[in-house]
């Protein structure tokens, strides 16, 4: 499996990135192909003594910049790590692509570079995130802040293929529809039509499902229109930060605390991990021709492994196959 | 200042809400009037030697069940004890209300019988949520799943006049646009809408706000479409719930953690105190006639006397009044 990682994407790049890239050779065996400025790459691997063994370097000595508009990716920035990684895999190049860079630039690659899928109306950002049971994948988590039903079908359809590989669970992937309540009836307009829609798609459909209930993990598959998704995505983080900062300065406000907090730790630690996002990789963009993984933009080296991971499984499942062959038109009908 | 109190609203009705209303007495020295089954609530309070000095009770044998359409306050449940603590509100009997049963049938009865404010396109509830900062306002939480523009605008100034009085702070309350990111340009249509008439409103605008930045306090008054804010409302509870269990179960884990959790506990409640809703007395709805206080549904004594002293406060600011002059419609001009 070969993958192709935007070494210059992400808060910590380049130097996290390589790190990344060589635990995923030594971890999984994976060939890499690394895209950025081929002269800073070797030197970063030489003073930190990272072997580029199994890794290819493809020059590309522009940087997409966090701050500039999404579509510079196409124009100004075409030449960019990310621009560069996302062409490699439309040719053939690799199998699936990494990036930890502007997730509106990766959207706008993965959409016009990769391209989208023929019958999918919009690709859709979906972050697996963890939970007290199973991860759960939202989708779609802000790339399309205005939805019609039959595009939160087709996200139901994608998260349902994508999470049947990935976390197989008897029956099927459980989807829910996230509404303001879980009687049929609820919601606003563009729930009230998904309702019955994903009612007859032949998806193990559980029904509406309430933002409180999502980090219990009462469902696999959350389908959300990308505004509201990316509310509830968002609103996990803050909560958690809030939380933990908090927690924090509890633990450290006297001698006695100092003590219990390090009595506690080892236990805090895990469930830290438990609900650390960098075990799944980030988010998936799914509906486009081929494996597109966003890493966080604050991946260290092991989200970045994971991210690697993921792409190499998600490129292994035939995934991509199967949202075309459910979703795709075939070519002598005529395209959207 | 006379509160008027539906004692058969809630998971804890009617004993809580005797309690809470005694507590309120007591502390507060307003009067009561309690709604509900009369004979229930005399042998209830004798039973638990709760003193019903200071309340007087207005007789209502009908409760209104949680499960019921919220319309069937108008109908079939027109004289459940949440709907006679509303009528009595309307009539001036009492100077606001406030219950812990079905926020759908409260809302309704808001709307229908305590009535809006003319000129306000729609009532919203608002919540007071805490943060690491002031407590935060969030309108709309709920009530209306799609919304116009216009309504947002309502729901800032209603918000704005809410929080200056209640939660001062030098400038006016900050308000900001819950949104998929801060840039100016962010946002569905509703969101791209909203932001250059929030930007003339001549309130305190700091822009849009990320669900991500809520619980750290960023803004005064958060607002949004009743879909999204009900979305970030129960992210938040979920999170927390979510949060506290495996906390727990963590510190349960072996007597190393037993002993290191006794030692961090008094932190960990003063945190948890932080963090509760029932400080804040739940939601306020907004828009109608009257003040009406949504009390939490598990709320206990604690959150129904905190309810009541805000419920006073409120009634004691004037808010509604001016809700009135700055957004009412004078009788010559057309209703809407």
């Amino acid at each position: 499996m070969k993958i192709i990682v935007d070494a210059f994407g992400g808060d910590n790049a380049p130097l996290e990135i390589l790190k990344g890239a060589a635990e995923a050779v030594a971890a999984y065996g994976h060939d890499i192909i690394l895209t950025g400025d081929e002269a800073v790459l070797r030197q970063v691997a030489q003073e930190n003594g990272i072997s580029l063994d199994k890794m290819e370097i493809v020059h590309a000595p522009d940087v997409m910049p966090m701050e500039d508009h999404p579509k510079s990716i196409l124009r100004e920035h075409k030449d960019c790590s990310m621009a560069v990684a996302l062409r490699l895999l439309a040719e053939g190049r690799g199998d699936a692509a990494v990036s930890a860079g502007s997730t509106g630039a990766l959207l706008m690659g993965g959409t016009f570079i990769v391209k989208r899928i023929k019958g999918v109306s919009r690709p859709a950002l979906a972050p697996i995130m963890p939970s007290d049971d199973q991860p759960v994948m939202l989708i779609d988590s802000g790339a399309n802040a205005d939805c019609r039903p039959e595009m939160l079908v087709q996200f139901a359809h994608m998260g349902h293929i994508y999470m049947s590989h990935m976390f197989p669970r008897e029956g099927g992937p459980r989807v829910g529809l996230l509404n303001v309540g879980t009687e049929d009836t609820k919601g606003g307009e563009l729930q009230l039509a998904t309702f019955p829609l994903l009612k007859e798609s032949g998806l193990n459909f559980i029904g509406n499902v309430e933002a409180r209930d999502v980090p219990a993990g009462v469902v696999d598959v959350v389908v959300a229109d990308g505004f509201s998704g990316n509310v509830l995505l968002k609103t996990i983080e803050g909560t958690v930060d809030m939380l933990m900062k908090n927690l924090k300065i509890s633990f450290m406000s006297s001698l006695r605390t100092k003590i219990g907090a390090a009595l506690v730790m080892p236990g805090l630690r895990q469930l830290k991990k438990k609900l650390s996002t960098s075990e799944y990789g980030g988010a998936v963009l799914l509906g486009v021709n081929k494996p597109v993984i966003k890493a966080h933009g604050n991946s260290k080296a092991k989200g970045i492994c994971s991210a690697i991971r993921v792409a190499a499984e998600f490129a292994a499942s035939g995934a991509v196959q199967q949202i075309e062959e459910t979703l795709g038109k075939k070519k002598e009908e005529p395209a959207e």
